[in-house]
């Protein structure tokens, strides 16, 4: 991504929140736009926020004096220099050895990767398990960005657009037949518009790959030139193309299979959960793009294509190219205008996957742009070539859709009967779809990465995974395909209407980018790419609109829906990260005290944030609360432990009964009534509630304190343990969640068994 | 329960528990045996405590000094007296007014009903939902020992043993079929013995109740006599016996409901799912065991089965009481000893219920133990009347058991046709079952609390609900009962043969429990007493070694195997509470302070109750460990809560690059270096283990300190924006619960939404 476009309308979505976080996001889309970061980074600061940090450390200066008397006041080593060198610590009973080593002077430690083994039994035993499936964690320094040479460049990238030759033609005939055999003859024009259109596409992306040499997909181009809404939706429609990408690949590589041996028909939702199953581990573990074993499948589709339209046509050309009239099939409706614009739109889906290069740019060895076009452009060409093939061949021979047998299974039966050459075509239509799904899922998570750093999705999607896979959008992709799947019943012909809406609303919003792009820059050939783009978007709009319209009952309205409800809750994501950022800003010096007569702001804890605004030591007031139901060992540590931080102590006790109350002041008497104790009589037998309300009422008296609440906790060794010993503890901790400038403190008891 | 019944073989086993357990076990017993306590009770403890805690306390003088001190320096009134008598304050938006009042001084107060009230608005809905289904939460006072005259106990304690009517009979005839009609014969003679068996319980009781005038439920009786283990054995074959009551009473009252309308029969088991749920909801909602409500299905099926008797009689006299001989039925196996014995302990199922009254003597009007003999007697005249006339009825009309109507029904149908004493019949045959079913609510809860307060069961059984019902233990019942019962299909013919053997179980050790109690005391009459005591064991544990035996296929081996696996677990919780009672028990300055050297004791947690020994400020230890992720000002309020501790502390980042590690150290020096840090590269991007791993080495540097881990933990408004914000925070106090001595802070920060 070139500088120049960092300062549109983009820039200033990001310029509102006031934490400087704009700052960040272009610092680290400059830097690599198209290679994710390994992980969540930390954030940068700006002049701004490094001078508050500045004002807040000088404030600290009053409190903490000589930095040096805390280091020396240290009772341990941090750097764990006592430590010795590859020494062995078993973290429990049956653990295995896990090194820190020392990497420098001053402290910091580095972990090796025997840190991430669990210390239980069962976790030990899921771990390696996951290791066997995974393999080894991968650091972050060995990511490497592959440059890919243009022979395997074509095969990798160009799986997704080539695979659709499998399910495009059937897709329209499949409409089609629904006019009656007669109806059948629009199948040829109907194609040759979609590969007019292939080529116009195929054009307009050679434009966003000379302007986009840093990786051009659609929700950056949209977003960059168009500005947030657009994007947003760009990314929406990307999305449901990829979890699509993935049902309809799998649904229809299966079919593939099914048609070569019809008795694994029954098992067609098991087979192609499974079939996700392993593109999910296989993706989680990090499949590598590049390689031969990827380009394979690619060309030996390519391959078995054209001899299938070779061999068809010169069998065709033994009957003088006279076509074979399709067996007569009833019209269930008549043929219109309609009936012809939806076998378009399915037929569209045939060109899904075209954008993929324009993403990949640089992966391409340099000159990467030209390359990439170079690449393209023979994609397309391919593309355009097996499409019209198949569809000359479909017309020639009169096939029509079967329940049983794919289109393409039907044309091999016909021209190569069941030999070797049918079996080859079969496992190459199978193979190269399951290539196509595989791009999904380098895609899927690529799109959420990039959303989620633009703070429009969960920050999860940022952090990648042991073996350097954005592991959480892999998982997200195969939960929601096999979702789709196996509500589908894994039928492809089914999942079409719902494919071409989201592809064409992102070619389509990728393009008017673009046209934007050459409007604004005006650089040497700005007219004829403006032109090219133009005309690009034109028809993918009509492309879109077509599909959406004609496809809305069958399907599309679930597409159109999500893409709608994905944006409003990527907004609502945004929005709660730019709150969360503003409050989470430091503001040195601005600390509002509240006042205690300010009761409802105070415990609704609605405006808890500015409570919490303490930035140094001074500003803290203590108020320890000790909760003790009787005086065994576990609750003599929390008072023990709380007495020691010289703070004034407040033990809090709750009986049933006004007798046991009494007993209990007895008891603490007798143990020398050495902290203030508050006894609550609850009679109704309510635990929580009663504390917590206790708790909100002196934080009433005093809205300045800090409140920590301590709270002896039994652990026990064993989780069925849990059920002798009640929860209170964990119940408190989570009903003192809610309630401003209150910390919890739990302070375990171990119980020997 | 008499002061002399305490001091044998029971508490014998409360002795091993050095912590005075034992004695609180004597205390509470003594004061109510049949009436349990409202709500765990604060421990009483011995002299040995006291004096520990003495010196404990003696320990904190050196390091309190005055305690007047500590109480001026308190922020905050405890006492809320600055907080008005009667005001309201609002705990959230939505929230209801909660009045907490200042009761006395020194500072107790006591929590109103509305302190329970929860501050969501989806709490809020289900706790009214919750109120209107219950009632008013009422409070431990309103507990109230009820006085039964004579005939309302009679028919309240009672409708255990006479519904057993109902379904005894009939398990005989439905085993007796087997053998053919010609088998049919043998039910008078098998009928007879039942009867005798009967008459023996009933006068074995009898001393049950002179000897346990407090209530003398077969767990106490026997655990009193014979000790724990037989004391189990009981309490499990009561258990079982009380599961099955409810499902036996409830599929035997539909049952009678399907005789009288048939087309009801396809809803067997959502109907007796739906009773349950009805018992549960009244239990939870504390129904009374007396009143007129109580007694009257008992008088309406006594006074329905005599009608039907004397009517059945007259007819029969009109015939010169010729039975009518059965219609020919197929012989499905011989007539031998043991379908003869089957036979029987399926009948002897007429007698579960028999002990209800021994159970709850002291219910009775003064004097206690006289009037609750009169109405044993009572109620064995009556049960047995009924049995042998319902027997007899049988016998002279030749009815057969029919999958369709219950025999009972079949028998009414014949003395009445299908009038209006018809319904009567079967409606008052209904209401006793459902009453009978209620019975076991009332009484399973209480052995469960039972077997709490002897730390045989887990302590939540000790806990009554806000309605003073054993809330828990009633919610354990209906969902196993529910479970039987949709399991057999609500079919009472397949649960009988679970039935006997709990009961006999029970009934065996309880009558040898009194042997041994008679053997033991030798007062006045002791001589008879053990000598009817002696005859109902031998010939209880007759019928429960017929029914194990002959039944073990059929399902016995279910209810042998539950009752056995119940004593071992039982046993077992036993155990961990005894160790937990000794871990945490006071041991004044016996402290072992850990070795630096002993490793593999320290971290693996085994050893941890020694290490977790410290009873008195002087002997902590802190160190204060901060996790920081990026400076915002949540992470500088941790900073800020840390040092104003004025504890050792160390701040501890974990960057995934080495770069970014680089970038925090840098802005950790703009910010002043107030506090030693301490980083860690996690390459792998692990998070939660690295730090755990390094805590845990910081913690084997020095074991003697009490390492706070605080954690700055951003809480948002609703849950489902926690995907949001990852869950490291929860997932780091997880991995560290296992760790002695590691305590954890939790620092919320309230995002505004």
């Amino acid at each position: 991504m070139g500088k120049k476009h960092t300062n549109d309308s983009f820039q200033s979505g990001t310029n509102d929140g006031s934490d400087g976080r704009g700052e960040q996001d272009q610092h680290q889309r400059e830097q690599d736009t198209s290679a994710p970061t390994p992980s969540e980074r930390l954030p940068t600061l700006d002049e701004r926020n490094i001078s508050v940090l500045r004002r807040v450390g000088n404030e600290w200066r009053r409190f903490s004096g000589n930095p040096e008397v805390w280091r020396d006041a240290l009772p341990v080593d941090p750097s764990l220099g006592t430590y010795p060198d590859h020494a062995e610590i078993r973290p429990t009973r049956f653990g295995r050895f896990v090194r820190v080593f020392l990497q420098s002077e001053p402290p910091t430690v580095e972990a090796t990767s025997a840190a991430e083994v669990p210390p239980s039994l069962l976790g030990r035993i899921g771990y390696y398990l996951k290791r066997i499936v995974l393999g080894a964690p991968l650091k972050s320094s060995a990511i490497v960005h592959e440059r890919m040479r243009k022979l395997v460049a074509l095969a990798v990238l160009s799986a997704d657009a080539l695979s659709s030759v499998a399910y495009g033609p059937e897709a329209i005939l499949a409409i089609l037949v629904l006019g009656g055999s007669a109806a059948l003859t629009y199948t040829p024009p109907i194609a040759a518009v979609i590969a007019f259109l292939m080529l116009t596409v195929g054009l307009s992306y050679r434009q966003t790959i000379r302007a986009y040499p840093h990786g051009g997909g659609s929700y950056i181009v949209a977003s960059d030139n168009l500005g947030h809404v657009p994007g947003l939706v760009a990314a929406a429609g990307l999305l449901t193309d990829y979890i699509l990408t993935v049902a309809v690949s799998v649904s229809s590589g299966i079919a593939a299979i099914t048609s070569a041996i019809p008795s694994l028909a029954q098992a067609i939702v098991p087979l192609g959960v499974g079939v996700i199953v392993v593109l999910l581990a296989g993706n989680l573990r990090g499949v590598r793009q590049a390689g031969v074993i990827f380009a394979a499948p690619t060309y030996a589709f390519i391959f078995a294509i054209f001899t299938l339209v070779i061999v068809g046509l010169s069998q065709a050309a033994g009957r003088g190219f006279h076509p074979i009239p399709p067996p007569p099939l009833p019209a269930m409706e008549a043929v219109s205008v309609l009936l012809l614009l939806r076998a378009f739109a399915s037929g569209s889906t045939a060109m899904t996957g075209i954008e993929a290069i324009s993403n990949a740019v640089p992966a391409f060895q340099p000159v990467e742009w030209r390359n990439a076009r170079t690449t393209l452009t023979w994609m397309v060409g391919l593309l355009i070539a097996l499409f019209v093939g198949t569809i000359t061949l479909i017309h020639l021979y009169g096939v029509v859709p079967n329940a049983h047998e794919t289109i393409l299974s039907q044309l091999a039966h016909r021209s190569f009967d069941s030999g070797f050459m049918y079996a080859f075509t079969q496992a190459a239509t199978a193979a190269i779809l399951l290539m196509a799904a595989n791009t999904a899922y380098n895609d899927f998570p690529r799109v959420l990465f990039l959303l989620a750093r633009d703070r429009y999705a969960p920050r999860t999607f940022l952090r990648m995974g042991d073996r350097l896979a954005f592991s959480n959008g892999i998982i997200l992709l195969s939960v929601i395909a096999t979702v789709i799947y196996v509500v589908f019943g894994g039928k492809t012909d089914l999942l079409i209407p719902l494919y071409a809406v989201g592809v064409f609303l992102a070619f389509t919003l990728s393009q008017a980018g673009m046209v934007v792009h050459w409007w604004r820059l005006r650089d040497a050939h700005w007219r004829r790419s403006l032109f090219f783009n133009a005309i690009g978007c034109l028809l993918s709009a009509i492309v879109f609109l077509t599909a959406g319209l004609t496809k809305f009952t069958e399907g599309a309205w679930v597409a159109l829906l999500t893409i709608g409800l994905f944006i409003l809750v990527a907004m609502r994501i945004r929005r709660h990260y730019d709150l969360a950022a503003q409050a989470l800003a430091l503001q040195a010096g601005v600390i509002e005290v509240p006042q205690p007569q300010r009761l409802p702001a105070l415990v609704s804890g609605v405006e808890a944030g500015l409570a919490e605004a303490e930035e140094t030591p001074e500003e803290i007031h203590h108020l320890v609360i000790v909760l003790v139901a009787s005086l065994d060992r576990a609750s003599m540590r929390a008072l023990a432990y709380a007495a020691s931080l010289q703070q004034p102590v407040l033990v809090l006790h709750l009986s049933s009964t006004e007798e046991d109350a009494k007993r209990f002041r007895d008891y603490w008497h007798l143990w020398g009534d050495h902290l203030p104790l508050a006894v609550i009589v609850s009679p109704y037998r309510a635990i929580v509630a009663p504390i917590v309300k206790y708790i909100e009422v002196l934080h009433w008296q005093r809205p300045d304190l800090t409140v920590t609440v301590i709270l002896p906790e039994i652990v026990v060794r064993h989780w069925w343990h849990r059920i002798l010993h009640g929860q209170t503890a964990s119940q408190l901790r989570h009903a003192l969640r809610p309630l401003p400038k209150i910390v919890v403190t739990t302070i375990p008891f171990h119980l020997p068994d």
